[in-house]
């Protein structure tokens, strides 16, 4: 018998391989250590005031928001010792006179220096505008506004894997690369190898250079959906997490060209409420779950986010597309193209006292061929959009149309044969949505540009690194 | 005060918004439920045998590897209910004559029916090759093998980002375009807009096609160490899990044109033994975590994954370079070529009594610019290749140049200016690796061929769907 405590018992001591210091992360030495205790830790310098005797030293380490004060004697002073340097610290714990922890120095190492000088594009006591920090795309990790939406963004990639898990959902990773041209929309990015010589190898007769290295032409993925609804039709309940592309010449501060999406398939759904109750119960939770990881980052990044928003006790509101039109109406927001803009959007949120709203039953033409047929009125189809605070259209989703001959009837291309087969055999019903990470990050933070959002951000005359 | 507890349990009360019937995911049944309980189950039939007075029908619905015996009185019976079709059935959990669970049917529904004389590609009672079911890249997950490997492959997953979290390693999405062409050594792919509208909109004087979306000639990336440094200098230890893409021209049963990594950066890494003991413990957490939650799926993949591998109870070996090419000339497993080739990789495992082995202390010559030279040696670089059973090279990691000058006497191209300024300021020693996750699959369930251990495989003449 395989025994699991016991095993990983003998494994730990026999080994001792985690040979990490105590407290050697800030964020666990402000958690969980005393006053007295001896402390080492490493980071860099964010603040630095020099007085009589004494210099006070703000370290991060990138562990939390919060900054370790550092107490330095000033004989353990040193010229590299300067704002943006790495150092590696250690002394004994104390308490301030405002009862804040802080660290006795006892020795300071200088790692890596740092000259402002000399290039440095940070100034100490500065907040920089996002549009500055922008330009300096591989430092930007160091200063406190990118570094808290970086852990906020991996707090809540945890607290998705942590929601669909508890739920026994399995986590699907679906192609980037893909055959299937999202029904020849125009917005994709074909892909093909760089290098001449493997195209001359693998040539053959009659094809062009597009279609050489997979033996058809081939896209960067604008969606997952279509393959989730695959393994969904075998093993259940799935998502997916991972990037996705567009093509687009827009350079809004709502769009990029490589930006992460979330989108889950559910086996069984028969209704347009059970995907809604779903998708409501997902962003609350992460939105309550990160509040709680992240209170401090929340803050930082913008002070709208010390309280929790209003609309996390309440159900979200739901309108018909009907209905919101009828409301754009009387507000007098008109629109001259069918759908939904932006400003559209963001009224019906407001109509909502700014809190999401679910707008379903969309006019069939305005969607997409896969989506199920309202049984009540063949106009319409079973589709939602939710629509939230500065973004407006976070989530898309829909019931699929499981009828295989009115699929057949509506298929835009050959290709889609597959997707088509699905429904032969052994077919259920599904709804599914996507979630845009980064724009569920604009809601969540208050950051009005999509581009702040992620680490490296790719739009239009823009991919450097 | 914001509080978490009382909040979270209003909200439940409030909105009642998970109606999941009690054990309706036959993993919950099998797991919690009790005989003489009513029990309602949705899935797919896997096994169908017909008596004189009794049904027994084995149904599965992808949320374990185990399937629910349902006993379903011959009244019940339509002639829909067929190996493959999926079924809704409500019932009451009784116990068999062998002591297993089993649901009595009390109402059987058939949700889509499945006729394999119109072509569905499974037989009941048979196992298909792996070769066989390749074929079937949209139904395939309905097989035991590949559910089996989905579902080993999304706990891996899970266990991964455990691991990272409990030690409070940041996630960072690393970028999938970039215009970094990894020191021009000609297997990249290259990306554009498909669009001839997009591309004519965007021209400007003098540029190529290739450059105009984006400024600069963009590539699909083939790794993201270099963007998980720049962050790991403001933020400590990072790890981004994702896609990566080679336009190799191979076909062999270890090569994908897409494929995932696993990559991290250590920040103040002093050590090769350090980073070894790290990915070590790495390995064995995946390994023991993922046969507790998913032996039988192990099991069932390859029978030889019934016992737990003896090497996850010691210690790795650790071999230089040298030592290992003087072992391979005693066996005579001769290269003509400089590195290690495949034939040699699992000659040394064998060595290893069929444990991964260290091999460090590289030749410079073999290795990349940014990996730091030994300080007793400086034909040497601090680099590991981690080698294990089936697959060798399964990680590879190195210390990085953290020495400014000596960087900039080995950096390839002026596009990587912004990589050696991460060294100019606030500088720290760091050390990190990528982990093929496929090959890790490979290793970890006994798959021979590389294109089994993903949902959608990807390889030369190979992107269907």
């Amino acid at each position: 018998m395989w025994c699991k405590k016991s095993f990983i018992y003998k494994f730990k001591n026999f080994f001792n391989l985690t040979i990490q210091k105590k407290y050697s992360v800030i964020a666990s030495v402000l958690e969980n250590a005393n006053i007295g205790e001896n402390a080492e830790v490493r980071g860099w310098v964010k603040n630095l005031r020099v007085q009589k005797e004494l210099i006070f030293a703000d370290v991060n380490d990138g562990s939390c928001a919060q900054k370790l004060q550092i107490i330095i004697p000033k004989e353990l002073k040193t010229d590299a010792l300067t704002y943006g340097s790495s150092v590696h610290i250690r002394g004994k714990l104390s308490k301030s006179p405002r009862g804040q922890l802080e660290l006795v120095a006892e020795n300071v190492k200088v790692l890596g220096p740092c000259v402002v000088l000399d290039g440095y594009p940070f100034n100490p006591r500065t907040t920089h505008p996002p549009e500055y920090i922008r330009q300096y795309i591989h430092l930007r990790s160091r200063t406190n506004f990118l570094s808290s939406i970086l852990r906020v963004r991996s707090s809540v990639t945890k607290h998705i894997h942590d929601f669909y898990s508890s739920k026994k959902y399995l986590n699907v990773h679906t192609p980037i690369l893909t055959s299937n041209d999202c029904e020849g929309a125009g917005e994709v990015f074909k892909v093909q190898p760089d290098c001449e010589d493997t195209i001359k190898a693998m040539m053959q007769d009659g094809k062009d250079k597009d279609t050489v290295y997979f033996g058809s032409k081939t896209y960067l993925t604008v969606s997952g959906q279509l393959h989730l609804e695959a393994i969904c039709r075998g093993m259940g309940n799935v998502y997916t997490l991972g990037p996705t592309f567009r093509a687009e010449n827009a350079r809004s501060r709502l769009h990029l060209s490589e930006f992460y999406m979330l989108e889950a398939e559910l086996a069984f759904c028969y209704s347009l409420e059970q995907l809604q109750n779903h998708i409501e119960e997902l962003l609350k939770y992460i939105f309550i779950e990160t509040r709680h990881t992240n209170e401090a980052d929340l803050s930082l990044i913008d002070k709208e986010n010390s309280k929790p928003p209003a609309w996390l006790q309440k159900k979200f509101a739901t309108l018909t597309y009907d209905e919101a039109q009828d409301i754009l109406k009387k507000k007098k927001v008109v629109n001259t193209e069918n759908g939904l803009n932006k400003e559209q959007e963001l009224a019906l949120v407001d109509y909502c006292n700014g809190a999401p709203v679910f707008i379903v039953r969309w006019p069939k033409d305005l969607k997409s061929f896969y989506m199920k047929e309202c049984q009540d009125d063949n106009t319409k189809v079973e589709a939602l959009d939710l629509l939230a605070p500065i973004t407006g259209e976070i989530v898309g989703g829909s019931l699929r149309e499981d009828d295989y001959d009115r699929l057949k009837s509506k298929l835009p291309s050959d290709k889609l044969n597959w997707y088509l087969e699905l429904r032969k055999f052994g077919n259920i019903p599904t709804g599914g949505y996507g979630l845009g990470l980064e724009r569920l990050l604009q809601t969540m933070c208050g950051i009005t540009n999509i581009k702040d959002t992620l680490p490296f951000p790719r739009w239009p005359h823009n991919c450097s690194m």
